[in-house]
């Protein structure tokens, strides 16, 4: 308000961005003048008639909808006073803001929206593992090629690797439930800096906004922003996660692998090629995967710099991170309703699992197991008849015990005499898998045998945001409470 | 649509995002849909009485709006197909599309957009170029300390920085220009990356579009990226540029600094600390210029992978462009407003500049000249009479000749004998500038017989400007001459 | 090699490349080597008398030296066996490999090498962090000026701040002991991506190697690297922390704040400017704080892509990670050295912290206390003075009761009739640290009540890394245990 | 040296790291060294036999190796007048060093670095344009599959990808002669950043060092960092091409791609996996092109901050540029010989290229023909004729007029009558070919006619590169005349 401070009115896009950042907080603002409200009642800090005049003026905020309210008095971390201000005089609404700063409100809001958008996370990830379990379970015979180095590698199964998958998401969620932990502390009171020298009751207002405590260091709480970094990268994480699974279901896609079909319904077409079904959806999650690690690197680039110097500049971390948030849950709904909608090409994986030497590896190994090789000498005699199958032409189906003695004979000088029947084993991708029983391999009955492990992990983080919500709500419900035994006594 | 290729409905957010892209681009993409139709008429590619029909709809199109119509149609790319089938029948305004694929549309659009920012950035950074020289030569005599590794190094002036950053300002002219060139070919006509086989007129087409020519390789200019890379890359560039300055003007205006004042309407104030002027805009300068660096990796993330494989990811890549060019424009025009308003503290300024010992480089100097001893000699005793007024704590001004006289006894055993006057003129950083005189130095006479080329430098980028802005109006000229032609004789 | 399964020597520099990434994680590789043996042995996978031949070779190797004698038999993964080969024939020394695969060994000892280097991290952290508690203590009453928006805000002490440091370091501890405990598991027998068939004793292995566990997926293990990007982040993160408190050391320490002096041995001078004290470690721990924020982009970008499509790619993620570690280790060296010599200008920063209105705050809650005025109104009218004060001149110290008056004319028609001694308390920056002594405020006793908070804090970390590195050695000790009964027994 | 200005001996790492940076540019500050003795003597700033005794003090230095004997005197900057002050005393060569500062040693050897650097890489590029279009000429007619969104698209030739390729190269090289042109201007007396009050030849010594003239604001010269910026963006952008072409190589030498075949020589196999031939060379070039975008990354975040703040910090963006150019060097020099080496499964590409529907363009091609029906409505007939081959499971060359027919009927209500041989040339991938007659289009002829533009670009950069080295061969044969008579004179 220029005439006040300063004299000038501000330039218009100055002001124009200030309100910006908050629109998607303010419900959080809200709530915390809610729950200042009532504490300084409590407290006696302000005289005990406005704040409950106050309090009911929010109550009919709420009922005309408090961000339509709060936007037509000008948005922002300021609209509540303002809007009192307005309603009941500044005698009376201008008595809000004791004990709190701009730096409280940014703190505040921060980390509510943060809090509630990791639990709406946790729970869509908690979501989607339950589906790559589930679907995941249902192949463990589905027998496909693994890869490394952009080459096939070994044959695996389709329902193990969606339980990796399904590990690296309880991994995401561990890293949020421990972002949630630290950054469900309570920055009320911590005004800009210092608190105030007011007795504000700084455990009073935490409970009633859900947090779990007070921060311990004022300064730290307001200035330091290591957590926002940290929620900007545990983002960017989990969307490699996401990337990587659209990235691999794309290369599926292909003509030439082939061996999955995305629904029509995640697809378009194009206006020139009419045989083209594009998957849309997973380019749309690679694309902000990408926009998530931009987003983050934002977010280093706005807090470099002496402490309280960037302030203003976190509006650009804070656009990065809702869009990163938005872009995360859009992600998941999809993925949670494609993956298990993917028609798999359970022959063509299977065929192409043994047609490209991805077996080898047990041809070697029946050397050791029969023959008592050294595993240099078998790898080096296998590596030799792969050279043959090369430079001949013959598949791996058509490989012979003569063959395989042509290869030792160059390498050694003498035949080994593998039996026929062991090179036929070593040469089914199916037995290759039935084979690997050890502990956490593909084998079928090992995986099987693993099911509790996953299960546990992902029932303890759905017991965890039970038990949350649970907290939250009945913090949520206190402050009602509050209110309404304020608002009916006075 | 369903029914025709595919067999479902596209599930709803995947189709929103597909329109999102396009809004800040459908004014080229009518263009292109005008020019595409001249081309297809005077080609004989389609009944002209159908092409004559489609255009004079599109130019009803102009009188309601061209981009409030094109979204009632869907928006996008097709937008222009959509409005005419409508209107027209499919018979007619099916015909349009012939020959074009999405992909000419997505090319033509950004080398259409990417120009026109570029044209309008370099627009604004001339005008702002133009403010710094002029200030900076009403500045040549502002002395002030120059900074380096975060200490106060030798005197300079104000208007000497200020002309250093036009300088960095028209390199940042000179990379849009060359991307200017290498953007302003056309892709009209390359279809998804093959073009077609109607024998289309690409070169009538991209002079309609105000092209320097069509691109020569059809997979090149739809499919390969470095030039998106390129423009976000010198968006970032010269964020590091603005952002530099505004964390100049920023430091300068702390209260211990306190040489600069930043005018109230680019300052907000604080509902907690009422003494508060905090300068919001150079904030928001820094804060776009992290999002620039941010918008940059994005781009680059979401072009890695195999040719053809990351297409619609580019929306994430699009948009932050399109923030990336919203922002700079924006900070161009505050800067342009806020630097010849800044206030500048000249006495202050000046006091600081002989205070901390930035002269001291002088001393040695006139060791050197006066006495014909090595630099490096010189430069010991001087830092012994430093370290002698830090331990004793006097001041540069309080500086004599026997002080140094006892430096150099220590270092070498004999008095050096400088003169007072000798000693008294390194100690004044007003001669300190004046005595920098040698090319592109601050002396304020050498500043002056540069200032000639600083001028010229600018002058040849504005008769660019025009040049090109001339060329395209003519070619813009020529679209809408053709279109008269055709629906006249039509 | 070639001649076995490829027919050319390889180009050079492929192979040179190869074993650059492993130099650093030889003694993992080795431990990884001897435990295998020991596991293979014991579960009679191999002759008995071949793996102890082995087990002894390998302690031949340890006593001329490892990283010496691996890196003769070039480096790399598969040194263990091309020494055990050249020592003992390929009959005895190619058994090792057994169920192996360089997916295990690229796994293990990233694992190894990640759990030790953020062991040692966590060391110096705390080490740190007991440094800050102790010299923040000794500054409680050290009285400075806080900054937001690049603006003086608050008078705040120095000890508050370097408490709040404290803080952010112990969030760092949190953030690498979660990862500690996710990268602690044992990828040992997963192979390549599917394990073995031979019944490998994967437990057994991964108690000899000091992790908790195997891995309970195979493929997870190997392919999956969301862990190889979350120490990326954690490094970065920390790196935040180190890079702002090195900013604010920098700007502390110019001229103009000039509130701190850095000890002659972290700086160093210049070949032209002899006054010049730059502070070189600081910009050397900024500098590679941005290192470290690249690095964290280049392992995104690495690992972007179809699962198994980036794999070499990897060295160069490694070789960010590798400098990542290094840096802030040395960092930490530095300024646990550097902080507690730095020289603090104790009056100076009393002196600026009432010097500039960030007093303000406590001038308009003394009219709340007193006077029963809502905090707005109170805002205003203290706004009005600091306009007066900047129109007129006059400093803080130099307000009267008439001048607050005056303000409070203009704004509202009447006076306030402050008393004059809640003027002079509001106007002294000691008793607006004094009168914080809400929960986490800087008043000096507050601070002192919340001390247990912080030791506990340092002390339960401290407390963890004792119980895990015994842990650790206990594995150690049962490895070299195990060796020793069969070497003896054999 | 303590004692002097400072009075600690410096922290042991800090100084070690100080002389990191400069042992690539040594060369380069040998030659600065030479080149401003003989600018000093030439203006009479030293005594003419101090002068000559010095310059041939580092002619004998030359003798035994600059960089050797100039990292025994401690390396870096100052290792010149270190090495002549050992040698000839401080009386003498203490001479050296006026009117300089390491601000003018880093500029000047950063320049002469990147020049140096970007002239290797742009005669590298050059090579590789050349291997690209001479390839590319070759498959004309080497039809295959072109991909979008994930999917085959249209059939291309392979020939006409590779000439794109060589386009997207030939933009890197305009990028590097851009920057080489800013690059090359000569900071070289500008000092710390106000030059000195000696009156040095500016021009002089520019022109023995190279460069095209001194740069005409010592400020902007020194402090101002866009340059550094812009050689790690070019880095960075050219690297995404090369990652981006190494991608294509990976994805096409899968084995369910299967249609290129890489050298044994870059490729390594597997401890485990006898099969495997992993293609390692690409996966060293993708990485590499990672680590130049995090090098980008390091810049940017290194630069952030006032003005003069970041100083020693850039060692770090130093360290990234400098890996970035060792990197793009030896990618360069493998695909030049890897890509005339790939072995081309022609006619598996072809029979891809006809497979998928690619050529289904062409189908509502003909019908537009022929027919003279909308585009629109000929593209959803066809699309429906491939709902039917999804759906019935029939090839594209098993479609027949009949099948057309019956989708026009579902579509229209009638036939289209489109003739079999229309139909049938429609389906032929090489006959879609011959047909993209259009400017740039991959029509064998149409490259043909386009060759004379490739071929004049390449020779173009060629050209330049040639006279650019012409005069810097020049130039350094001047400073060694010079040299040379001011030696035989004295």
């Amino acid at each position: 308000m220029p005439g006040i401070r300063l004299s000038e009115k501000i330039t218009p896009n100055v002001e124009e961005h200030a309100s910006e950042k908050y629109t998607a907080k303010l419900y959080a603002i809200h709530r915390f003048d809610k729950a200042h409200l009532v504490m300084l009642i409590e407290e006696e800090l302000i005289p005990r008639e406005d704040g409950i005049a106050m309090l009911k003026a929010l109550r009919e905020m709420e009922s005309e909808g408090v961000e339509k309210v709060r936007l037509e008095v000008q948005g922002g971390s300021h609209s509540g006073e303002q809007y009192l201000i307005r309603k009941l005089s500044e005698e009376v609404g201008g008595r809000i803001h004791l004990g709190r700063s701009s730096g409280d409100f940014s703190a505040v809001s921060n980390n509510i929206y943060w809090r509630d958008q990791l639990l709406d996370l946790i729970d869509r990830i908690n979501q989607y593992r339950a589906v790559l379990i589930e679907t995941g379970m249902q192949h463990l015979e589905t027998v496909m090629l693994g890869y490394t180095h952009g080459q096939a590698a070994q044959p695996t199964t389709y329902g193990h690797q969606l339980l990796a998958w399904s590990l690296n998401l309880g991994r995401d969620v561990a890293r949020m439930r421990a972002i949630f932990e630290r950054v469900n502390m309570s920055p009320a009171g911590a005004g800009i800096l210092t608190g105030t020298n007011f007795p504000l009751n700084r455990h009073r207002t935490s409970d009633l906004l859900g947090f779990d405590g007070p921060a311990i260091n004022t300064f730290d709480t307001i200035l330091q922003r290591d957590l926002e970094i940290e929620v900007a990268s545990v983002i960017a994480i989990h969307g490699y996660a996401m990337g990587r699974q659209a990235d691999d279901i794309m290369m599926w896609s292909t003509s030439e692998f082939g061996i999955i079909d995305v629904p029509d319904r995640f697809c378009g077409t194009s206006s020139i090629m009419m045989q083209k079904k594009n998957p849309q959806a997973t380019q749309d999650i690679k694309g902000s995967a990408a926009d998530a690690v931009g987003g983050l690197m934002t977010t280093f680039m706005v807090e470099k710099g002496p402490t309280g110097m960037p302030m203003l500049d976190r509006r650009y971390a804070g656009m990065a991170i809702t869009r990163g948030f938005d872009h995360a849950g859009r992600n998941l709904k999809w993925m949670i309703e494609m993956v298990p909608a993917l028609e798999i090409k359970k022959d063509l994986m299977r065929e192409r699992a043994g047609a490209f030497w991805a077996q080898a590896t047990d041809i070697a190994g029946a050397l050791v197991s029969e023959k008592g090789m050294p595993w240099r000498t078998a790898h080096q005699i296998v590596g030799i008849l792969i050279r043959y199958s090369d430079e001949r032409g013959f598949a791996p189906k058509d490989t012979t015990v003569e063959l395989l003695d042509e290869a030792a004979i160059e390498y050694m000088g003498e035949p080994v005499n593998l039996s026929a029947e062991a090179l036929e084993a070593a040469l089914d991708p199916e037995h290759f898998i039935r084979s690997r029983t050890l502990f956490g391999g593909p084998g079928p009955d090992e995986v099987r045998r693993r099911l509790p492990e996953y299960e546990a992990g992902l029932q303890s983080d759905i017991d965890w945001l039970t038990r949350v919500r649970e907290a939250q709500q009945a913090s949520s419900d206190s402050l009602e409470s509050a209110i309404d035994a304020l608002v009916n006594a006075g």
